[in-house]
């Protein structure tokens, strides 16, 4: 029971973050949303908010690279991966009304200059993709330095086309971004096939 | 005088988005940095907040299309003027402490869900950077919808790898999107001369 509790805590954080960011979200309404005390927060997070948006920043983060895996891994080849993530991040925007679906980079733009602690945490995470990404993409036929760029674009591209598509209401600049990043992949593997590099 | 004062709330008000966002930044701040007595703020933006965000990501919006017409301008092709754009964004990012470069999409992604009259306004600027964008890809020889996704594509790539250099405080992910963004314009173009399309 009190993993539970602590488990309601974190996920209220996530969706408090997705809709609100790190800024617009006290804890109170952390507590409230999670139908738990208010020292339970202090109980399972003694060092506070940092401490809750740190796990909070690690568990999502993990939770997404793994769905970045699994859609890759189901896809028919490396380039068709890229517009199959892009298309299922527009429609989840579309049917959860457009809050955030990233549930790291909103923090990570609001803490960048203002809390080392969680900006070290949001670097960690984009890592831990980072090195998910160029993994799959050597896996596919690209070397190493190539792939970590690539990789490196198509996160960017991904998290730009999140604001976007938000800013928009619309999950086209999702899709758009989706089909240039198939279109790109799939010229970087050509690319390479051509030049041996 | 006037002017001065109302311009000075202005440039404050963006240099406390680039460091803080728009919940982080409180409006006593914003006329103490300004060097204005806070009485000012309301005089020149009776709507308060949301009326002096707005008119910030106009006036910074504009500025920063303007700034990406005179870099494509000056590039030797439409190609180059993406590594041209993405690599001055990092040396911008790198001798300026890593506050954020982007004076929009912090805020955009801060107010998607909670504040609608200000999403309009990220949503009409984001516009006004993809029209020109698409102006000057079409120029390059481009049909008008693959040039309107690659300009979506672009400024979506360019804003993540903000976020992305923030968080490891290094101008790297610009500089990689970069040179991907000029492979993908490149590989767009040469595709659209071969096929007509």
């Amino acid at each position: 029971v009190a993993g539970d509790t602590r488990d309601r805590i974190l996920t209220a954080t996530a969706e408090l973050f997705r809709r609100h960011g790190y800024n617009g979200t006290g804890l109170k309404q952390v507590t409230t949303a999670a139908g738990a005390p208010f020292g339970s927060l202090y109980h399972f997070f003694p060092g506070g908010k940092d401490e809750l948006t740190d796990a909070v920043l690690r568990t999502s983060g993990e939770a997404y690279r793994q769905l970045f895996e699994v859609i890759f891994d189901a896809a028919d080849d490396a380039a068709s991966a890229m517009s199959d993530f892009f298309d299922g991040a527009a429609e989840v925007l579309e049917q959860t009304d457009f809050i955030d679906a990233c549930p790291i980079a909103t923090v990570a733009a609001e803490v960048a200059s203002t809390n080392d602690r969680l900006r070290r945490t949001t670097a960690d995470v984009f890592d831990s993709w980072i090195t998910t990404g160029t993994d799959r993409l050597e896996g596919a036929g690209l070397p190493a330095d190539r792939a970590h760029d690539l990789a490196i674009t198509v996160i960017s591209a991904l998290e730009g086309a999140f604001i976007l598509s938000r800013a928009h209401r619309s999950g086209d600049p999702l899709r758009a971004a989706g089909r240039l990043m198939r279109a790109l992949v799939a010229a970087e593997l050509e690319r390479s096939a051509t030049t041996g590099r």
